[in-house]
């Protein structure tokens, strides 16, 4: 059965957006990283088995900083745990689902993640990831 | 700390998104029901401690149908667990936050639920939810 990994909700400014989880999970973030290959800054908080990630753009060409001016701030993407990225890729591209990453790629937190195109998956962006070891 | 209860999905049609979430999740929802006073039909998926809410409108005036009129169908709200929904609601009003139900309502599965609204919450409708024995 999987697992929901986390969520990952767009905002605007990370500091106002970690306040706010801050005053409703009652608990700093777990993690914070600069994701440079995807120009975003992350913050992770845990709620039970499922994060939280908060997710802000550090260039104004960021795929996240498209999504800010399009839709504004609000839920992103909703990411599932795999034990194998590319066994999970490949059974749901058999089942006729539009990947959008056609290999694996590097997320935050070391995870390997691949999504599934919102136009396949009745309008949520959904991530597959297998976690990794983390580096560092 | 308060746990992820679940993640509300607007959809289009509900059986084509049960098909999507038993082909992600390998597992048929878990709990199924008509949801009179907010005019939906709600199916539940169990992934780990959270679940997935998929959420379909039963009547064109419903918030759901208005949601899907204006945005489409996608992510649309996110639950945290509470002990005491009172008491979570106020906490909430103390620090600032804009509840859009002044008293607890009864959401699915018998839950006593209130809504944050997104402009205090940085774009992201937040529902607290107060689990109670379930009805028949």
């Amino acid at each position: 059965m999987l697992t929901l990994d986390h969520v990952g909700i767009a905002v605007e400014d990370l500091e106002t957006s970690i306040s706010l989880y801050e005053d409703l999970l009652g608990q700093p973030p777990s993690h914070r990283e600069i994701v440079e290959s995807q120009k975003v800054e992350v913050a992770f908080f845990q709620t039970g088995a499922t994060q939280i990630e908060l997710i802000a753009s550090t260039d104004p060409t960021s795929a996240i900083a498209r999504f800010l001016e399009r839709k504004g701030p609000g839920m992103h993407h909703m990411a599932y745990k795999v034990s194998s990225i590319e066994q999970a890729m490949q059974i749901m591209a058999e089942k006729g689902y539009e990947l959008i990453d056609r290999t694996p790629r590097v997320g935050a937190q070391n995870k390997l993640i691949c999504f599934l195109h919102p136009r396949s998956t009745q309008g949520v962006l959904i991530e597959l990831c297998q976690h990794q070891k983390e580096i560092g």
